[in-house]
């Protein structure tokens, strides 16, 4: 299926000369607006990502402004500043009626490039959104660039086919240069410069297409190639070692559809959807929250909140301020110099939003789902609409919610049962050969389910080998088939959760699975009996940073956010606990690699920080060339003081990947998460009294689907 | 809702005269023929569970047979002895059509109780399937009993209401003793009398039902009863302590169904089901496998074998011989008195198939399902028929199977998505107060995915506490209501996977991650660039048993079942690998204590074992009070070679559960798993080509269910 891009009018834009672009321009911005017309702007909320006229406004206010003269002014983050998090919470649960929430003051961060600086910028909006003025300027003095825009990596890629030592290569290796495609590929940070004094480069690589849409899999390997983005020009390049190029036969992964048929299916709603969307606001079963769009997170969760039903009629508890993917670090573990710097900051690098693309209806998404679009800025600054970035659904999996049978009396057996309906927020970020589906999934009993599926491309190397027995060295990863070898590499995708368990003030617990040898005494918790071993729980409470961090492998525990103010009828800490699904794989990078000091949280699993507005990007706000000096673990070697605070749980899947030939030539999904689960939030299961809905008990044949 | 129990005869039956018993048996037996009558016996397999014609000759012949003359005779396991290995491979896989396979013998084993003595007798059953005759036959001289029967435990349960020490202390209690109800409870071992000269002894524990359905929650605490099971006498009794009896309020779960209402929703397969059911043959997309069901197993899967569209067309390739759940050692971890023996082996000492329950159409399984029966035998040695112990069903996640977007491309973009669905067997085990959904997922790309999903209810423990503030001394538990401990405990349940990948030999690997120095040296791997680590493999092939456990927590790596004479076009040797998904707990008890020595496995999640026909059960045949002395570490220690061999996987999934109040008065699930994922069994992705099914991609107006 071919999808006209919506990068696409920026493409040929890079393509075509200069006094195009106005026309180009007003043809998009049109685009734009009707797209931006057709959205709810009906009920603003102060986390609602800018929309497109806010950002026309931001774009001009920074143009305008004279603390910036330098041209060209390129954009490469423009995102919601949120209000500050007590405004937030008093707008959203302050008690007041909407109608008398004071409307709190719309901002914008702007990350831009102009003069070779870097340079951040707030910018107020006004309340009508069409207007805005410049609060702050400042240019960054420290290490690391901003994301790479799309612009600027589209005009790189056009430069290799008129750079004649390329021209060459191309030609030495018997490959038509019509079906060369490059993509840019960040430097990482190898001890060199970094600051101001760093250039602001790239590497580029070259594959080849042709007959194949899996360019990824035909490498022009051997080739070190260096842009300036600043410059927009080649300043380096090496083609050290020739490599035979894949033969494209068996790669492309597009249609060619045979194979056992499958029964069609869906999920029906007789009745309609059971969730609200409201401007950006969702309410679905006892949840409420917000969903944003940010250019470098993608989705982003904010103010859920779970209605109690135990409780006073309408009570709203809280549960998640602020949660979204704050990084995802990619490391590859070949050495050589084609591949050592593959170190990927996916989200800091790349930008997850940027590189989120629409969802095809009834295969990203069933035929039930609703859609949210996730509005960007452009490198020149303006508005472009991202359809169908985000995708909300109700999902019937089969799976029950609780149940039991009794067998126990004597003249009846007794039997409860109720079936389980989920919803799901989704997205998929692409960003070059790997998807990501990020699924965020609630759930009725309170728990949130999160769940990274990997699927995608392998980025894979061009070698001479054709088969596992000519293998004689480390290979660096597997051959999956002819010349082409798989390279082994690691996946850390890194939440940033601000997770405010009934309130802002929480602590972070380890109940420790503690052995006890049975004492014989009461008094120390043993008992007379011939039992010798047992085990109980040591709870630690983390007073600072240095106590929030966990290995999940190591040491069984359960991890808790608590609200230490706030107790059970019972007495008991109202909390929600950390369960991890798979993917608990920690890097094993010697701590001294560059690498790995750009991404050092990948250590432990789990972190815990008190929060603060300005730590949300795990490997800096300058994640491009960055050199860990400003990163989650950075910040937490101030070993600042967690408890009974506003805290922030961080928490990193990780999975070390092997390729196999079944990942080849595009990856079937694996999958990863974890859980956050209430934990003596409630007095007991909140849905034991949950509506069960009317599932049709009956075949399917009392349900009907019109014909196609 | 209310279900009349396939219990509730036998129930009935503890509580009358003798003389009532034929016409009952009469009546049972009409209502179990009607029943069998209805399943398909059309296409035998030898696979096949027992017939209830089967399970009636097998009957008569023991009965009949001059080697077990002492009587009462009471059946505690009947079960299929499956054929040789060889004879059902050859079966299976010979080659030649249907019609030419000739016919397996039809084996029965039973373990039978008479004089005193636990029996095994071996029966052979005519291929008409109405006569049988024993062919062997010995006295179990070890330690260990058979699995509990069910009429067994209801006998007993009605003995406490006759016996005056424990009517005094009802009364003392201040309960009605028409509101009380017990239970039977295991006594493990500890250390004393094993083999021959051990009495056959149980618990009893009791608790108050009243207006609540949930005993469980109302427990008569501080007693201990002793029941000798086969004479069926209390033989020990010790009221200790007298604590309060929790409230019913808040305790039940049935009915009372508030909150705010859920969408309906079903899956709806306008095409009607994409599987079939042959007999026990279940095929669907490119899977086939055979379900059966054992007394003490539950569900059983063979044979299991996917088609592979790369290869020659109709080749079949083996991927499980024989899978089942093997055990469920659940110990609680309060050493008191009347807990300090609460270890369970829910299949060893109760059986699973035994406690699965008829699954509720629409709720335990979506309205897609088709449903298999699971026929036991009663203590009498007679047929019950087991309704809707299995189902099967198509599940519509909203998943997806793989996908890939491709900006890379200056003039279009393209997206392939394949939606997924997946093929669930289902069976629900509630071996008294606890629920075990117990999944096999099998996905078109080759992988199955085990699910194990705990609800049901908490074992809790009355006390005096109201408050945890009241708490000063480790409580062995939390408190969850008023008077109510819900005590600390495990969960491992293990799987025996005779995994026979591409063929009966394999090879157990372990792909080890292996952190690595950049040397700088091609030589050793390394590299002249600024990276100064990366990880690579290390492959270790399993020589022995020793080297066939591991710890999945430990040092990171990728753990495979091979075929050592099986390569793929590259190279590489076919396999599948194991990937946790959660619950990957080991046990922290000690090593000399008791319960983990009946249980020692459960400290690695991971064993490797040669195949050998009677290595089933991991705590042992016996073992009701076993010892460990028969067990899969015992099997171990000989540390057989399992390299090249036909070898079983044995996996245990672990969950070490600190209860928490909503997990009161019933929990809602909680799931664990793993994949069973082929690495390099195939050539490449083998859905790249699978067809897409029609998934509506309308909204869902263009279905509609009938008015209910």
């Amino acid at each position: 299926m071919l999808v006209r891009s919506q990068h696409s009018p920026f493409k040929q834009m890079a393509q075509m000369s200069h006094h195009m672009l106005p026309v180009l321009v007003a043809a998009v911005l049109s685009i734009t607006a009707a797209a931006s017309a057709a959205s709810s702007h009906s009920h603003p909320h102060p986390l609602d990502p800018l929309t497109p006229d806010e950002i026309t406004a931001v774009r001009a206010a920074v143009l305008a402004s004279p603390r910036v003269p330098a041209r060209p002014l390129t954009f490469h983050y423009v995102g919601l500043d949120e209000p500050d998090k007590p405004d937030v919470l008093a707008y959203a649960y302050g008690g007041s009626g909407s109608s008398s929430r004071p409307l709190l003051p719309r901002r914008a961060l702007v990350i831009a490039r102009a003069g070779g600086q870097s340079h951040e910028l707030r910018v107020s909006v006004a309340s009508n959104g069409t207007s805005a003025a410049v609060l702050s300027h400042a240019v960054h003095s420290g290490a690391g660039f901003p994301v790479l825009t799309l612009e600027e990596q589209f005009a790189a890629v056009a430069l290799p086919q008129a750079y004649p030592p390329f021209v060459e290569s191309v030609r030495r290796r018997g490959v038509d240069m019509d079906d060369v495609l490059c993509a840019v590929f960040p430097v990482g940070w190898f001890g060199g410069r970094a600051g101001t004094t760093a250039k602001r480069v790239a590497k580029m690589l070259c594959f080849v297409a042709g007959p194949t849409a899996n360019f990824y899999a035909r490498p022009i390997e051997g080739i070190t190639m260096v842009v300036d983005l600043d410059a927009m020009a080649i300043v380096g390049y090496r083609d050290r070692v020739t490599y035979p190029v894949p033969k494209a036969e068996g790669t492309d992964y597009r249609a060619g559809k045979t194979g056992p048929p499958l029964a069609p299916g869906v999920a029906v709603q007789p009745e309609g959807r059971g969730f609200h969307i409201d401007g950006h606001v969702v309410r679905w079963a006892n949840w409420e929250f917000h969903v944003g769009f940010d250019m470098r997170a993608g989705t982003v969760i904010s103010l859920a909140s779970v209605h109690d039903h135990d409780a006073d009629a309408g009570t709203r508890r809280r549960v998640l301020y602020r949660g979204f993917v704050s990084e995802i670090f990619v490391p590859y573990m070949d050495p050589v110099e084609e591949w050592y710097y593959r170190t990927f900051l996916d989200a800091g690098e790349y930008g997850l939003g940027l590189w989120a693309f629409p969802l095809q209806p009834g295969a990203d998404c069933p035929a039930n789902a609703a859609y949210l679009d996730g509005s960007y800025a452009g490198q020149d600054g303006k508005p472009v609409g991202g359809e169908n970035r985000i995708c909300v659904f109700e999902r019937y999996a089969g799976d029950v919610a609780w149940r039991h049978t009794e067998a126990g009396f004597p003249d009846r057996l007794i039997t409860e049962v109720r079936p389980d309906v989920t919803l799901v927020v989704r997205m998929v970020v692409s960003p070059g050969n790997y998807d990501y589906i990020l699924d965020w999934e609630f759930k009725t009993s309170g728990s949130i389910k999160f769940v990274v599926s990997l699927t995608g491309l392998l980025e894979v190397k061009g070698t001479s080998y054709t088969h596992a027995d000519e293998i004689t060295v480390d290979a660096h990863g597997s051959l999956v088939s002819e010349n082409t070898i798989a390279v082994y590499h690691d996946h850390y995708v890194t939440y940033h959760l601000d997770l405010d368990i009934d309130g802002t003030n929480n602590s972070f617990v380890k109940n420790i699975i503690t052995a006890k040898r049975n004492t014989g005494d009461p008094a120390t918790g043993g008992a007379g009996t011939p039992r010798r071993s047992y085990w109980t729980v040591r709870r630690e409470v983390a007073e600072t940073e240095a106590d929030g961090q966990a290995d999940v492998n190591a040491a069984p525990a359960d991890l808790l956010l608590v609200n230490p103010g706030k107790k059970t009828r019972m007495g008991n800490e109202v909390g929600y606990r950390l369960i991890p699904s798979g993917a608990t794989a920690a890097s094993v990078l010697a701590d001294d690699d560059y690498p790995q000091r750009r991404a050092s949280y990948t250590k432990k699993q789990v972190w815990v920080t008190p929060y603060s507005k300005s730590e949300k990007w795990a490997s800096g706000l300058f994640a491009d060339q960055s050199t860990g000096a400003d990163s989650l673990t950075a910040w937490s070697r101030r070993n600042r003081g967690i408890r009974d605070q506003d805290i922030v749980l961080w928490y990193t899947l990780g999975l070390h990947h092997i390729p196999y030939q079944e990942d080849f030539p595009v990856m079937p999904t694996l999958s990863g998460g974890f859980e956050l689960r209430p934990s003596n939030f409630f007095e007991r299961n909140p849905i034991l009294k949950i509506g069960r809905p009317p599932i049709r008990s009956s075949a399917s044949g009392n349900c009907s689907c019109d014909a196609r």
